[in-house]
């Protein structure tokens, strides 16, 4: 039985960055989060392919206790996304975008996977996202929402219609600004959680995530990487460690929640060394932990003591 | 006898920000530096000033143990910068910049503020910097630096041999990447340590502060605040609340300079809750203590519980 569920896509993305260039490689909103949250909690997906992908090389993700039998295999191509980066890599540049096999995407969830108890809705149309919504079992069930400008752009009413029936979204900084027209984030944000998510996590690419709830704030820089070599997937990485971590612990305490937020970004920091999903296919809890001990450290200091 | 020295501009900036519009008010690298280091230590500012300059307007310092008397009032106008800021506060628009009496000025120490124990230098020309040095009889006193593009631009030999000659630089996050040639600022920094500096505080704007030195990093975020009114001089009162804190600590110890960069980033916070000085002069102990107490909890987060 799978505790975490995640709609979105499997891609092959073609990706240049000033450190090097892959052609074809595994990408994908869903495929990212899993390969992180799959360390922490047992994942289903669901997701679409062609006749073109090749199942065997996710199959690597079944040791860790991934159900791929949500991926759908339709007629036509996988998702294929082309672009690149500066040296400033906190800014994608799409060259191409083939939706193939997603543009008649109807994402389905099997009768075990409904009974999941928390939902990850990566960036797709807020209307399927919504489709997604009403197959979940489980009234309980923890649904958190990602999406980008492009909704906010053109479906910004359906968009907000999805934002009222989840309990937390994990957006961009530029994101969050466009969509409550506040340039502050703690606005923004405040303004979101009035729609109903008790909680807003934004993600500010190199400089790290603010989350919000009603209660308080938490800061979360970014791990200072000397090599960054391909910020692809950094964001759906962060929610994968994320939820996969809350998952783990099962709970939304606010502490779990911080706790969630630094794991986030210790499997993006590891997501942003390689190409794809390399880096992470073959990291070891070991190297996990580690790195969450030693950014732990860079984030700590002692109270004042002033006479 | 003072302990913190700090030479820089005093000035009469006007700014327009989203918010509101400021004619002639108080600014200056060493004025914005000052009434924050003001709360902590015994400060003394060597600066200059126009015959049009009102000195009653700073008398307020001296109840906090600045001594004013390295302001020298030389024939002339004083500095002005006119500016503003859009949504994106980060990013200062300078509209107009009139030297009058910084053109000609030969930075002179008076001799009982020559054996300072800590000395900031705020953005000058690097050439007027070294001359400050000159002037330094305490061989242990600890200096520090800023600088800015133009400098970086135009006199980078002069820049880099100045560097050569202090313990620290603090210095924007641009200005470090072009300082360094490096886009990632962990190698940057670390660049720049190799010409002399022990340590490198990178200014970050509304995404806080990354520290190094030769064995750590440190990462603090910038306070979060719904409303940022003014973003002028937020820089100079970071290093004033990093640099005062270091001297009332009497150290530069690991630990006193990490809770130094919070308290700097504590006294940024104010200082751009309104135009030019104004925030500060009015602060007392108990919002400062209460700001850092509220930002520490907005960063601490426990250890991980991963079975």
């Amino acid at each position: 039985m799978i505790k975490l569920l995640v709609i979105g896509t499997v891609a092959y993305d073609s990706i240049e960055t000033p450190f090097g260039k892959a052609d074809n490689v595994l990408g994908g909103s869903a495929l990212h989060f899993t390969n992180a949250a799959s360390f922490f909690t047992d994942v289903g997906i669901v997701a679409t392919v062609g006749k073109d992908f090749n199942l065997s090389d996710i199959e690597f993700l079944k040791a860790r206790n991934v159900d791929l039998s949500g991926i759908k295999i339709d007629d036509g191509k996988t998702f294929r996304w082309e672009g690149k980066y500066g040296y400033d890599l906190n800014q994608a540049i799409t060259l191409k975008t083939e939706l193939n096999v997603i543009e008649t995407f109807k994402p389905h969830v099997p009768g075990d996977f409904s009974e999941a108890d928390f939902v990850f809705l990566a960036n797709i149309d807020p209307v399927l996202q919504s489709s997604v919504i009403d197959q979940i079992k489980k009234p309980s069930a923890v649904v958190v929402l990602d999406t980008m400008n492009f909704w906010i752009e053109n479906k910004l009413n359906e968009l907000i219609d999805v934002i009222k029936r989840v309990d937390m979204l994990v957006i961009n900084e530029a994101e969050l600004r466009e969509i409550s027209k506040e340039h502050n984030l703690v606005k923004g944000a405040r303004k979101i959680m009035a729609y109903g998510p008790s909680c807003i996590v934004v993600k500010r690419g190199e400089y790290g995530v603010l989350m919000l709830n009603r209660e308080e704030i938490f800061l979360a820089p970014a791990f200072p990487l000397e090599d960054v070599f391909d910020p692809t997937g950094a964001g759906d990485t962060f929610a994968g460690g994320f939820m996969g971590y809350i998952a783990n612990m099962g709970n939304t305490s606010p502490e779990t929640l911080k706790q969630a937020i630094i794991m986030g970004t210790v499997m993006a920091s590891f997501n942003v060394e390689d190409f794809s999903i390399n880096r992470l296919k073959g990291l070891n809890y070991a190297e996990i932990r580690e790195r969450y001990s030693a950014f732990k450290k860079c984030l700590q200091f002692g109270d004042i003591t002033l006479e």
